[in-house]
């Protein structure tokens, strides 16, 4: 595999030093002490380019051929390969990893896609065989239309459960397509999983129930819960178990913290349900983000990745945005594409500049903005859902989300 | 709890950035739209103290007070607390966390501790009943002698399970305490876990009793193995069967990459075994390393944690590598103190310095310098265990380690 790192070294030294990271990154001791001849044909990383950057002198791209073998095709361990020991060199920035067809395929993706979002939002049962993963469905019939989607959390922390609920079901009334927990709530007293999500869940199905009944511009309009999913594989284990009962539409959890051999072999796995990946972590770890949210999240299982949008709280740059929400979707293997996520601070009133750039295979997420509307929550929830949903058509206007419903 | 940030910030803004923070890593949405008056009271963050740098004008330390019931008390949203969303903000590090003395007590802490390595390199069954975990053991009579420890690494990946298990009698015959995998070892096809456990466990297994047998300095010196765990929850399980079944004395993990709560809730709870915890991935997540390989490490229930040491391959400084072990030992609750293991690109020639430096209570790790030696390797590795168990007590010179064996 070809693995791309960027270098602040003097252009004096950087020979030394590209031949010293495919030794850190591969067999870690001196090449000379190497005996096995097969070790140093096939395992010794090789240097197969410097570039000097057009922008600095003391900048190169560095580009590493280091050997799949090494990977065991374990998730965690190709992070330790390609970003391990150098995460702890703080010159060192990993840019791109490109996996040979054999090795890709070895690596999970998306089990539900951009697809099954669709088809969770239309009511369908997501497939979720993974046999059928080996022909690419992104061009394949769409079940539910190919709009923009919206998300939004629920929060803050701290709320108990009803209060969730509560709240969940004013956001599924306004027409909001998948309602996730906020990150940051887990398992906490104050709203226990095994408590929460029966309740949200169930105010969730009301709300369906009662757009459906009362016809209308929601008529059909089905929302569905995303919990977040935390700790340890017993917990994961007995979370899924819950949510799986609750018949819940999607799962949040946060590839980082609850590690990414945890997140594919039992969350990817176990999950039957549409994944969505939160960056909770995977900050500043000198990896580029289209390469981690983007490529590396979807070869890990993540159905959609949430990211920090530009202009929000965070400082990602819109052409890293634009990047990410590529590779999520781009060509790669036979993997299913990855729903892209922008979010981070969005508002309401930026909703049609961000679907313009993302286009309609995107979920916007907006959090804090509906809730500082405080009385008008719902009908700050019902415009967010409209203009997502109208956004690249600006025909349908009066179609969807035009009900406003009192919390 | 109080959490230190090292923030870069204009001075003129740092009140509102530091509020801003405070928002971030606890309720994430705008503080005006919170309407429950016990989340307003008790769990939005608080700006406890900003203060500036002496150092530069646009650098604060802010400390916030975050609510202990949002981690749940799991270990994985605690990282998710303190760091997870501002993670994804380049202008903030995570410097410390203090917690208090209830929250300590529900974190894990080492098992075994710096008393367990002892015992277990002495041969006896390490204490595994949580229940002692109230005494603390750092002052209570040691079962080995109170010297710094020696451990090497079986490198490169890529050899076969038969070779690694020569090298490892080797190391075993030559008298150093602890060989543990190289942490790119993982499961993969040239070693697999399940093939290389047995024949290295044996391979030292034979060393000991010939130690025994042979007589002399390295009668009754035993030498334990650390092979690496990785991957999922159900190869995590899986491995660690093998190694019970097998009697391995000790555990190699990377909890960046496993993550932290399959880390705290499978390893350290299922390994009977001391935990040796290894950095990859735990670079630079601003997240200073005193605090994240010392103390929470420990927290999260590393029996020894290693770390690059300065004038290595690696860049961290002479005080963050003294902090480390501070941290590591220090009074921390009840909680048993952690091996430190200075390591990456050490030389026999400073095992002096070093342990002089660390003090008793250290293991030394050195991998590459032993393997450069060639056919000496055997002289090489005999020499590092000798220096290390000497290096306090040079009139013992005679007594460890002075017998070398070919490979």
């Amino acid at each position: 595999m070809s693995v791309r790192y960027r270098l602040q070294c003097p252009a004096d030294a950087i020979e030394a030093r590209a031949q010293a990271l495919a030794v850190e990154q591969s067999i870690e001791m001196p090449i000379e002490a190497v005996r096995d001849a097969r070790v140093r044909a096939e395992i010794v990383g090789e240097v197969l380019a410097i570039e000097p950057s057009p922008e600095a002198a003391d900048r190169f791209d560095v580009v590493l051929a280091l050997a799949v073998e090494t990977t065991g095709d374990e998730p965690g361990q190709l992070l330790n390969v390609v970003f391990g020991n150098c995460s702890l060199q703080p010159d060192v920035e990993l840019v791109d990893v490109e996996l040979p067809a054999a090795m890709l395929a070895k690596l999970p993706g998306p089990r539900f896609g951009i697809e099954g979002w669709r088809r969770a939002l239309a009511g369908g049962a997501p497939p979720h065989d993974d046999t059928d993963a080996a022909s690419p469905v992104a061009g394949a019939g769409r079940d539910a239309e190919a709009r923009p989607l919206s998300c939004t959390a629920l929060k803050p922390q701290g709320l108990d459960a009803l209060a969730l609920a509560d709240l969940a079901y004013v956001f599924a009334r306004s027409g909001i397509d998948v309602i996730k927990d906020d990150h940051g709530i887990a398992d906490q007293a104050s709203a226990p999983f095994a408590q929460r999500v029966p309740l949200v869940q169930r105010a969730i199905e009301r709300a369906n129930r009662e757009k459906c009944s009362a016809g209308g511009a929601l008529s059909g309009h089905r929302s569905i819960y995303a919990p977040t999913l935390s700790g340890g594989p017993r917990r994961l284990a007995a979370q899924l178990a819950i949510a799986r009962d609750e018949g819940v539409g999607a799962l949040l959890c946060c590839p980082m913290i609850v590690g990414v051999p945890a997140f594919t072999e039992l969350v990817r796995a176990e999950a039957e349900v549409p994944l969505l990946a939160h960056p909770a972590l995977a900050g500043n770890v000198r990896i580029a983000p289209p390469l981690l949210l983007g490529k590396l999240f979807r070869l890990f299982g993540a159905d959609a990745t949430i990211f920090p949008n530009w202009g929000g709280r965070f400082r990602h740059s819109r052409s890293d945005c634009l990047a990410i929400a590529r590779r999520a979707r781009e060509a790669l293997g036979t993997h299913r594409p990855t729903l892209p996520v922008p979010a981070g601070g969005l508002r309401v009133d930026r909703v049609d500049e961000i679907v313009r750039a993302y286009g309609p295979d995107t979920m916007l997420l907006i959090g804090g903005d509906l809730l500082r509307a405080g009385d008008a929550l719902a009908a700050r929830a019902a415009e967010f859902a409209q203009r997502v949903a109208r956004a690249l058509h600006p025909a349908r206007a009066a179609d969807v989300g035009t009900e406003a419903v009192d919390g």
